[in-house]
């Protein structure tokens, strides 16, 4: 089972890929979507949906985990990261990719147990779980692979 | 010069399309894209894209106008309109036809001339610059021929 992580974003974007077999985690790849501010809202979003379609057609995961949006202090920012969002689902819906969405919330108690978590102690463990040596930079790709350990982790119980 | 309209939406969404040549609109053909609340969200919007991406093919517009998002009371609803609008604007770019954006008052300012006019009042002012025998409805469709009559009449003094 090959899964895409997405922390959505429209100036950076996080993504991850890992596998998931026999309980085990392995990292695929992770990374960013960056657009430029120079560019118009609208080819910020195609320059989004290409690179995802990209990424769809090298990796050709299973199922995808997005996180939730969550309602920024800032309307304007979040009405933005809104519409980058639907390019996403879209974009994995043309793909006829499976999609799951977690709260953060949902990603701190998959992850670490408990709702409260620090930003580092997720990372800590994406690292432990993907073995890796290093925690994955930046952020934003981190936080996307921990929704795709979070999915991995959910869809065992199912 | 061939523009289509849109006024955003996931439940319904309007869509109008006009040709403007020496002053003159002429109605092409205007109507709504609707997606079930039974499919799931990212369906409604993969539905939105494609429906879309029909119409793209079928006219082949040479600009779209789109209704600005306004910050509804409902937050939520907001959000799922917002990502329904990503998906419009992403669709836009993907056929290269070039985006502007337009606020319910230059809506009304530019087709009935001041800010507080009733819908009742851009929906007359749609039926005659048209020239059609009645209000094209729904109202969603209404709004988008009103928000393409704006484009036009905006494009005038370029």
């Amino acid at each position: 089972m090959r899964i895409i992580g997405i922390d959505p974003g429209y100036g950076i974007l996080g993504f991850g890929v890992i596998d998931y077999e026999k309980n085990k985690h392995t990292l695929v790849d992770y990374g960013v979507i960056k657009t430029s501010k120079d560019l118009a809202f609208p080819d910020r979003l195609l320059h989004i949906g290409k690179r995802l379609n990209e990424l769809l057609n090298i990796y050709k995961p299973d199922e995808m985990a997005v996180e939730e949006l969550f309602f920024h202090k800032n309307a304007k920012t979040a009405m933005f990261v809104a519409q980058a969002r639907g390019v996403i689902l879209y974009v994995a819906r043309e793909h006829d990719i499976p999609l799951y969405e977690y709260t953060p919330l949902q990603i701190k108690q998959g992850l670490v147990g408990y709702g409260r978590a620090e930003k580092i102690q997720i990372q800590q463990m994406v690292k432990i779980f993907l073995n890796l040596q290093k925690i994955p930079k930046p952020d934003d790709a981190a936080d996307a692979l921990a929704v795709a350990i979070t999915h991995s982790n959910t869809k065992r119980y199912i």
